[in-house]
Order: structure tokens, then sequence, then C-alpha cells
């Protein structure tokens, strides 16, 4: 069995700009980082904004287990197999962080034959969005404490400064430390802490703009901090936006790199899927649709977060409407959502499977307030039995959704035929009516209400006192009238991790309530949410190397 | 007149790619970042091994004044000087650290009509390489930390951990700092602090790597702690060089950029000039040796650091042969040196240009103790009266090394031709004996003596009883036998930077002594050397801006 970085360093790559000619782009559309990686231009925007949209296809799953569900992979597959039936198909996808690569073993380009490449550099530094966006970020954290340490003139309260420094790293010790040690050349000592790059409210802007004056304005209005008198203070207060945006001149534009059999695939953004909404940038989808017939799109976590952010947020804002959905489950996560132990799903079970089976339709139920189609796509292994595969099928012809095998990371393209023909028939004869869940202009706790009832499943919503009183603060500025963003264990439809398949009887804990205002959206936390990881015993960066040849070991 | 900025922006730049052809490299030799940035493959290098190299000429200046003398200007003009008359010259420079653009006002790419383009992206990003050894570096210092997190196997004692965090930003709250607060999930409490990216000793290694393999062995050997009995421990022991080599598998490759008028110039690493030697990468000087008939460098800082450095450790790790020094100085300053106030430096004055001239004059007899031919370049200013050029003529005609006037900042190549005369005869008629200044096999305290007083000119060095400990710790280590870097002011040929002209009757105080072991150098420190800087009142952020079509604003 060959690894990932193996089957990708066999792939025959083609120059970028064949990918991009293929795609109807010239040279002068794209800036080329190596000869096969490039960014495309906004231009390209503009020039295709009569052009009619292709079709959007949002790839989700069930409830993430440690059986794991293979989403990214069947998003790529999905749109390799699309490309093998002589489709125009493109993909929309995140951009990986760097920190997590050399922490636990896990690439975030798809696995086996469902891949985009080159992986190594798209899961390293890759085109430096991310170090854009480090750069922007701590700019303008370097910019609050200059301006204290300068005689404070906004009055800025230092107890209460809400913009942490980013880095892109899996490193705990700076997860809370102390600044400004050292006496009177140093600043003023306060308590900070650093968040990994992927959680700066930057990338969740970066992700929701339109275009680099959008971008710029909406950095501007960053809730930085509170002054003495618990007036807010906004990042346009320091005059640090321009520069902020110059810095991300390059970072906005959507990356273009290809599958392992040259599909297109646009990668940019990655905001984290929990305090952030965890879909790959508006600009790139956009893009995608002008350039593709089918866009093939992911949302992280499983359908309860991903998906609903993906229609409430990024939809909402960025005026799309999506197609259809495909849900990706295994068999053996489904076992595991029944209640059986990770050392025994190998073992056969429908009676596992079929109290298991439950978290699937919730999500499917889910999927369907929104109006729009689903397209059940179960990933196969080996120790799937005929029976178990009989039980699904069944199920999903009660529920009335069409339901797909795949074996795109052992066979690639091949292993998705029956997929894109589900797909297909899908696009072609049910029509979406699409609908966001909420209407924005509701109260707080009226739109955390109907996301917690309808698409969790609970009996309500209780909030701490802490909690109580954000709500009221961002109510009081009259900035609450945006989308909500939950913050909640990816394991479960409940805000407890351990209740599996499809919990009843629970209410949702909203224990903190953020706004991150530039992004456009506030943040309700149901639990402590770590934005910054930390490295295992064993880090995967142990294992890496490169040798005299440039040949790279150890990266998945 | 016209902005630095607006300068650069209406030169005609040509597609990289050509100006690599016309150096006699191929599409496959380079990888483009956009369209006016690229990276040279280290395969050109091994393909003219043995081509003969080019002239080398090292372009470094008298001690730097308030009054500026327009180093890295005369040096990008100088090239520019002899590509005019047909010469074919490349220029090899350091690159920008980003930290400092959005501080003080300043580049780093040259001025007026003598730049380097495109000068926003060598101001900005460029090509990545100081995001890959801020990732790098942080690595290891997550590392670090995890392991004494993850049970400390190696015993390291956390009160001696000699490796800092990095940042690329002037950032003066993150000096002093405390990390791992929290409690258990977050580490152990210990005291640390953040450098700016160029003062990593990862910088420093880059700059004297050979080729993938040597960084990869060099960074395995950075001291980075002491364990509980004072052992020393090494990057290698935490077996994260590998994963570290990876990250900079692209940064190891020089980047090849223009000047305004198409010369070709080689930017790659920009290491501290007082902790570290303060010059390009070998790879890149290296490289334009093998490409040009006339190689253009520079060195940070006045002769006494950047020049003794770039001999003493530089060439002497390259084995380069230097066949001629342009020792940059300007009237303005040579009057600062004689004791005049910075705003009575447009007065004429023959007496304190007299007085003055002492510094020059040292840093001529010091460049000549290292074997290099001479040559004078005074950067003239509209203030200069003909009486103070000839009062420098007949100095530099009684010392005998020959004199030009340059007027590159306002006219390009033009007003280098008088330089580039006296450079090519020079080149022609006097021969190189170049020579390091001291044996390696010396003594710690050997060797700083040789400096301090052949250099410096001082009577002798005194040591702060750390220092002593420092030395005899090295030595125990049986690290001692390597060049010596020595951290001094910039302003004065002593350690004291009120000590102007050519001081004399002073001793240099040695405070630290510390090695950069990967690196290979050991480091002297003779005074408190801020390795982080801070933010202005104003910095100059506050002033940059990019517009909807893209025009910048306030980048210099």
């Amino acid at each position: 069995m060959k690894s990932d970085i193996e089957i990708a360093q066999s792939a025959k790559m083609l120059p970028i700009l064949r990918v991009a000619e293929k795609m109807g782009l010239t040279e002068d559309d794209i800036d080329l980082y190596g000869k096969y990686k490039s960014k495309i231009s906004l231009d390209v925007l503009k020039r295709n904004e009569n052009k009619k949209d292709g079709k959007l296809i949002l790839v989700t799953a069930i409830n993430p287990t440690p059986a794991g569900e293979g989403k990214s992979t069947v998003t790529i597959g999905l749109a390799q197999a699309l490309c093998k039936q002589g489709k125009n198909a493109v993909i929309a996808l995140r951009e990986p962080s760097l920190g997590p690569v050399f922490g636990v073993k896990g690439g975030a380009a798809g696995g086996g034959y469902a891949q985009v490449v080159p992986m190594e550099d798209i899961n390293l530094h890759f085109t430096g969005d991310m170090h854009a966006i480090t750069a922007a970020n701590n700019l303008l954290s370097a910019a609050i404490d200059n301006h204290i340490h300068q005689g404070n003139e906004l009055g800025i309260d230092s107890r209460r400064i809400t913009f942490k420094r980013v880095m892109d790293m899996n490193d705990r010790a700076l997860r809370n430390i102390v600044v400004g040690l050292g006496g009177k050349p140093n600043g003023f000592v306060r308590e900070d802490g650093f968040m990994i790059t992927v959680a700066s409210e930057i990338m969740a802007i970066l992700c929701l703009s339109e275009n680099l004056m959008d971008l710029k304005e909406r950095m501007g209005k960053i809730l930085i901090a509170y002054d003495m008198r618990s007036n807010p203070i906004y990042c346009k207060d320091l005059k640090v936006n321009g520069a902020m945006a110059l810095l991300m001149k390059d970072a906005i534009k959507p990356n273009l790199v290809q599958t392992l059999d040259n599909t297109p695939a646009i990668i940019h953004g990655g905001p984290f899927a929990n305090i952030a909404h965890g879909c790959n940038s508006l600009l790139a989808t956009k893009m995608a649709l002008k350039l593709g017939d089918y866009v093939v799109t992911e949302a992280g976590f499983g359908a309860d977060l991903g998906a609903e952010k993906f229609f409430d947020i990024k939809c909402r804002y960025g005026n799309l409407k999506p197609d259809c959905v495909v849900l990706v489950a295994t068999i053996r996560a489904l076992k595991h959502h029944g209640g059986v132990k990770k050392d025994k799903l190998n073992e056969p079970s429908v009676e596992a499977l079929s109290k298991g089976i439950t978290n699937l339709e919730k999500q499917i139920e889910n999927i369907k307030k929104f109006g729009v189609p689903v397209v059940v796509a179960i990933n196969k292994f080996m120790t799937d039995t005929q029976e178990e595969i009989n039980y699904i099928s069944e199920f999903c012809a009660n529920v009335g959704v069409k339901v797909a095998l795949t074996e795109v990371w052992e066979k690639g393209a091949d292993g998705g035929q029956e997929l894109v023909s589900k797909v297909l028939d899908t696009l072609q004869n049910e029509k979406s009516n699409f609908k966001v869940l909420y209407e924005e202009k509701l109260t707080i706790k009226e739109k955390i209400n109907i996301i917690a009832t309808e698409i969790y499943g609970a009996d309500g919503v209780e909030y701490s006192s802490s909690a109580n009183k954000q709500i009221a603060e961002i109510e009081k500025l009259e900035l609450d009238k945006i989308p909500i963003c939950v913050a909640k264990t990816q394991n479960s439809l409940s805000d407890n991790p351990s209740l599996l398949g499809r919990p009843r009887n629970f209410t949702i804990n909203v224990k903190e309530v953020k706004i991150s205002n530039g992004a456009g959206f506030i943040v309700a936390l149901t639990g402590s949410i770590m934005t910054m990881p930390g490295l295992p015993k064993v880090p995967a960066a142990d294992k890496m190397d490169i040798s005299e040849d440039g040949t790279i070991s150890g990266l998945f």
C-alpha cells in the first residue's frame, strides 16, 4: 500500500498554466507560484459577472467519529469522477493550516487516489496566505500595545483587549502568557495569549470578503478592545487597517492547484469550524461557480455545524444558492454512533448500525430544512457487509433520499461513478429551494434558539451569567443583527461529545458570547473551545525529513 | 520630487523570465512567484561548478551617522552603471525584514533612481523566506516546550533555554514574556521572549549554508538549552531538524529580481548585522559569481563591523576572494564625525571635514589589512562645496586610494559612471591579496583581541564576569574554534556610540559571549543589543494604504 505522499509524488501534474487554460483563463489571469501553484486574479470574477453560475454541490457529513468519514476525500473524488465523465467540474476547498501538520498525522489535501497536489506544498507554506494573515493580525496586536505604550490616547483598558496574537503552530505554551515584562522600554505588562492563525478573525474576514476594499473595511470593524468607560475600540481607530490590507493584497486572490488527475481545485481560506464558519473563501466559491459547470465544495465538521454555517453565514452573505448536498457517512462511523467501541468496529452489526443511523437521519432532516436535496455517500470499507449495506439502502429509500457507495480513496475517479450518477440525477430532477434558517433581524437569543431546537434537536438553551452580560453588551452597542456562529463539539448533535446518535431531551448551554464584528457574526460558545492546539508526545514532525534530491518523507 | 514608491511603480520591469534568460538561465532553472519575482534552482550552481567566478566587489561604508550614507543605493547604482557600460553585472543583496517596514520610514531596496523592484513585494512578503524561517524557528521552540511538558526525557533545565521564539514584527511587548500559564494543559511556566525573525540563528545558518543538507545539519547543531547537569542540548536531540529543513526547502533557493533598469539582482537572506554577520546568503553570492562577470554585494553597518564579518565569517566559510571594496561616505556624514550637529550639516566646513575624515582613514586602513584594494565613493549632496570635494580628493590621493563622486540616487546609472571607471581601473591594475584577519584555532579571547586592537583601534579588551564564565563554558565544550561575531554599536569604531571620528585610548568591554553553534560563530556582545525593535509613536503603517485598483501609498 502506497502512502499518500508516495501517491502524490507519482502524480502526473500538468503545469498549472495548462490547468488554467483548460478553464478558459489566460497567462495574464494567473500569478505563478512555482510551476504547479498559482493565484487567480480577481479580474476574472469581474469579467464573468454576467455569466451563469455552475451548479453548487456541498459535501458535508454526519457527526465525526474516531472512525473517520473521509469528507475531503469524497469532495475531491466526486470532482475527479465528474471530470472523468467529461463534465467541467471545479473543486473549492479550504487551505490547510501549517501548525497541525507537525502535530498529529493527518493531511488536509484528501487521501489515497483522491488528492489535490502538490500536497507537500499545499500542506506547508502554499502561497503564503496563512503567513499574510499572521502578519496582518500581529501588526494589529503590535499596534495595540504600541498605542498604550505611547500614551494611550484612546484610553484602551488593557484588561479588556479582546484581540489576540496568532501563530501558525501547535504551541500550547503560548495559550496564556504575560507580555510587556522588563520595565518601561518594553511597554505595560498585561495578560495575553496566542491563537493558531486559522482562528484569527482576519481569516474569517478573508473568507467572507467580496474584494480587497471590502476586506479592508471589515478589518477596520474588528472590535479589538474596550476603553475605560466600556466604549468599544475598533481596529480602524488605530488607523492600521490600510497597512493590514496591503499585507493581504495577494492573500485575497484564490489559489489554483489540481487533483491527481488534473481536475482544477481552487483552494483558499480555512477558518476554524468552531469559533468561525469553517468554509473556504466566498471568492474561491464564486470564482469556481463562474469557471465550472459543477462546483464541489466542503464545510468543516458535521452537517449540524458545517452545513448550517455554510448556509446561514456563507450563503447568506454571498447570496449563494446551493443545488445539492452530499452527506458523507461510513458504516463504521454509524456503528460507532450506535454505541460500538473503536476496536470492535470491524465486526458486523446491523443492530448497532440501526441505532447509529439516527445521526444520519437527523442530519438529512436538517438539510431538508434548508430546502436543498440530499444524496448520501457511503464511503466503503473492506469490512462493510452486504447486509449492512442493504440496511442503509433501505433506510435511505424510506426517507426518500438517494444513496451511493464510493471508493474514491482506493480507486480515485473510478470509485466515484455511482455517486456521480446520483448527484447528476438529483441536479436534474430535484429542484433546490434554498432558504436560510433564521432572519438576521431577530434577537441573539431567538437566533440561537432556532439553531439549537431546529438543528441540534435540543429542548432549549441555557445561558451562563457572563453570556447574558455579553449579549446585553452587544445589544446595547446595536451590533446584534448579524448571523450566529455556534462553537460546539463536533462529535455530537448536542454540546456533550459523549451523546452519540440522535440525542433527545437535552439543553444547549451557552457559556460565552463574543462578537466577530469584522467577519460579521456572533459566536456562541457552548464550552471551552481550544483556539491553540498542542503537540502530541511524539509529534508528526519527528518523522519528517527531506533528502538531498528533495525527496520528502514522513509527510502523511 | 517623486517618492521611491512612485519611481518604482513607473519602472518598466521585464518579465523576470526574460531577466533570467539574459543571465543564461532557462525556464526550468527558475520558479516564478508572480511575473516579476522568482527563485533560482540550486542546480544552476552545480551545473556551473567549473565556470570561472566573476569579480567580487563589496560595498561598505564609514560608521553610519544620522546623516545617512546610502550604501544600498550605491550598491544598486554601481551595478546599474556597470550594465550601462555593457558589462555583465549582477547584484547580491540582503532581503528586507517585514517588521521594520511598518516602524520607521526607510526602505531596504535602495532609493531614488537606484532601486530593486518590485519594491513593494520585496519589502512585504517577497517569496516567503522570512515566513519560512519564522515557522522553522517556532517549530523548534514549540518542540522544546512540548518535550518538557511530555515528561522532559532529556532533562532540559527550563531556566537555561537559550533558543527564543521569533516574529517578523516590531513588537516590544514580546521582548520579555512568561509562557505556559494557565495550569497543566498549557505546560510549565517559564520566562521567554521573542526576537525579530532576522535575529534567528536559522537566518544566520541559511546565509552560511552550502545546500539544503548542510542547512539541515547546521540547524541540528543549534545549541538550544542546557540540562540540569549543564550538558548542552542540541536541536537534533529533539529530532526536529528534518521537519525544519522541510519548511526551508524553498527558502534556501536565492531570489531573482531586477533593478529599475533591469539589471539582475539576487536577493537572499538578511541576518542581523550585530548578533549575526549581516550579509546576504553565501548561495546568492556564489550564484551571482557564476552568472555575472561583476558581482556587487553589500554588508551591514560600517566597514568595522560589516566588512570585517563579511571577510572573516562569510568569505572564510565560503572560500570567497573579494577583488575590490567600495567604501561609501558622504561629506555630510564625515562632518558629523568631525563633531557637527545634524542641523548644521548643510553649512560648509572643511575644518569639520578634516576632523571627521579620520573615520574614513581608519576604515581604509582596516580594509587594506585584509589585502583588498579600496575605492572611496562619495555620495554627492547638493550642499557639498567644491572646496570640501577637493579636500577629500587630496586626502584619498595622499593615502593612495581612488575616489569617485556618485549621484546614483538622483541620476541612476548615469550618476555612477565615475565610480565604474575607478572600480574597473582598480580591478584591472590592483591585485587583491585577500586574507582573513585571524586563525580560527586561536582562543576566543585571542580572536576578540585581534579584532578589537587591529580593526577598532582599541588598546585592549575587558570582560565582564559573566562573559568570562560563558567563554570558559564554550571552551569546556570544545566549541570555541570558530570565528567571532562582535555585536557592537554601528555608530563608532569603539563600543561607545558617542565616540565619533577615529577614537583612541579606549578599551572594548565584552559583556556577554554566546555561541551560535549552528551558524558557526561566537557572538561577543559589547552592550545590550536589542533583538526586537518597537514601533515609534506614529508608525509608518499609519500612512500605508492600498486602493481598489491596487495602487499602494505610504510605502516609502
